[in-house]
């Protein structure tokens, strides 16, 4: 069957600078012709911030950054741009503060340099976010697309093992539920074949050697690819299960991720032999499946529902909740039984099957 | 080891559309704004491009396309687009007709929309080229790169099996040589592994079936990628030897490339394991080598390069017009000797090694 789709790629600069974060970063600077740069890098990467900045022309370093950009926050940090002319945007930090940068790009239209110090992807999508209260609204607009990015492995040697991993099977889940959400195309599944080839490289080494930048880089690439085709794939089964049960019962979200995944991946191989094989070829392991839980065994991701947290008696109330936002391009058709099972199986932490 | 690399992902949308050119044709130019377009199409697509264009609003049809662009038909071309105060330009035809809407582009900045009916590929890179004489110029400027691309598998169906299969060989070589071209990178690799391994599965389809849409759609997708990757990466050792031989022999282009093509593998793959094993992951073989080989003899591809003309007292000259220009990051040192031992191999249509 010779299907129609249409991908839209991102004009993006992406540089790859292992221990040279400031020259690159005053590189691409410098490629927008910028000389008045509104630096934006919590407390906690200010040092950090400092060193990056080494040659750039800062014209105000703004440092109120908070999860999930409040919009008092992004009103801020909008005026501070303004009342220093800044003519550029440069983010150092994780997803907040490349979410802040947004923020003011999205009213602004500066052009943003994002040098990122997580595994979150933000860099790499043109979606922003803004909270106001308890609600969040989120968008599309390529405007926040950082024009650059510059990731420097070394800027991210001090993210804790834990968390490195849970982001990285994070940007794992991406790549795996590319590969059958609604809007995935046959670009969408080459990059995502391809970030999960990087972070099954990339993983075990962080864990075996924190400090070392060959893991960290292979791990960042992998999360850019990642959020690269997750953006342009959107939510497939996994990301809804995965919101419903965060949602719901305020399950940790890397780890809830990292839990059910096998799960989906065993619903849907079946019936998605490609990406079974691509999967498996980027494993390199026999099965997708084999290859998805041999990782997650070498990195000690958890293993049950119950053990995040969660009650047994919520299960009937999730499989109710999951059925109407189950993606109808699911390979294999959701079903209220098949539900059921693949969570009795996740609380339990039984083998995905 | 822990390498730097800096990658420009170049924003274009890619709309694959079987059967559906007129539809997805009319969308994008709505998508741009245009409401007077100029189409750029030779005599011999006029029917298919009056068939294409049947909801554009078109301002004017420029049928004066030339091979390699002539600069006087590129100023023809550029007052005609003037003249017509056209908002908007839309190519559909092969690399020549890609080429001169490029060549407009390029002085007015008016966005191109492309429908090709070859794999030639331009449509995906920002490289422009004109002949002045027997001078040609080429350059690199963003402005040229088409805003989208509509691929039709149903426009190539009447291109001959054989000159499909030239296209689509020449494809493949720069998906093989973007794996060690000088300015190769991951996402290069990943791309050139993602266009050989489409080429591979539409390659033998078209032969098979010169009529059906699914090889023509597969072939269209890696000549796709493989522009991209080989327009980020640059001419590597193979390209650097057919222009050596094209140049001053006057081989034929595409089935040089054919026959030279397995002896650079061969040269490089021991050097370059990973480039081997993509190839081969992409080829379905044991080996890069045995998975192109196999496919070339699939698709009946010319051996020997005696057999396209070249005499064997040229040798020694071609050997010492391709030394100097060996790319130095080639993964086998470029020698006389094996550069010697690569184009006797090749000239005899021997068994590469």
């Amino acid at each position: 069957m010779t299907i129609g789709f249409t991908h839209e790629t991102l004009g993006q600069r992406v540089v790859f600078a292992p221990k040279d974060a400031a020259d690159a970063t005053s590189a691409e600077v410098a490629g927008l012709g910028a000389r008045r740069v509104m630096v934006i890098a919590a407390p906690a990467e200010r040092t950090l911030a400092d060193r990056v900045c080494a040659d750039v022309p800062v014209a105000l370093v703004h440092d109120d950054v908070r999860m999930h950009v409040p919009v008092e926050n992004a009103e801020r940090a909008r005026a501070a741009a303004a009342e220093s002319r800044a003519d550029a945007l440069l983010s150092i930090g994780g997803g907040s503060t490349t979410g802040l940068a947004k923020a003011v790009a999205l009213t602004t239209g500066l052009p943003i340099v994002a040098v990122p110090t997580t595994y979150a992807g933000s860099e790499a999508t043109p979606v922003w976010g803004l909270t106001s209260g308890n609600e969040k609204q989120t968008g599309v607009d390529p405007r926040v697309l950082p024009a650059s990015i510059v990731y420097d492995a070394a800027l991210t040697t001090s993210l804790p093992v834990e968390l490195s991993v849970a982001s990285g099977l994070n940007a794992m889940a991406h790549c795996v539920d590319s590969m059958w959400a609604p809007h995935s195309d046959p670009l969408d599944i080459a990059l995502s074949a391809e970030g999960a080839r990087a972070l099954t490289t990339g993983l075990p080494r962080v864990v075996a050697a924190p400090e070392g930048l060959e893991g960290r880089q292979d791990t960042l690439f992998g999360a850019y690819l990642a959020a690269v085709a997750f953006a342009s794939a959107g939510s497939g089964l996994h990301h809804k299960i995965c919101h419903v049960l965060g949602g719901r019962y305020d399950l940790p979200h890397a780890q809830t991720h990292a839990v059910v995944l096998p799960h989906v991946l065993a619903l849907n191989a079946p019936n998605a032999p490609d990406a079974d094989r691509r999967l498996s070829q980027a494993f390199g392991s026999d099965t997708a499946l084999d290859g998805l839980e041999a990782l997650q065994t070498q990195l000690d991701a958890p293993r049950a529902l119950r053990d995040l947290g969660m009650r047994r008696a919520d299960l009937p109330d999730a499989v109710a909740a999951i059925l109407p936002v189950a993606p109808p391009s699911n390979p294999t058709p959701v079903t209220e039984d098949n539900v059921a099972g693949l969570l009795q199986r996740a609380w339990e932490g039984a083998p995905p099957r």
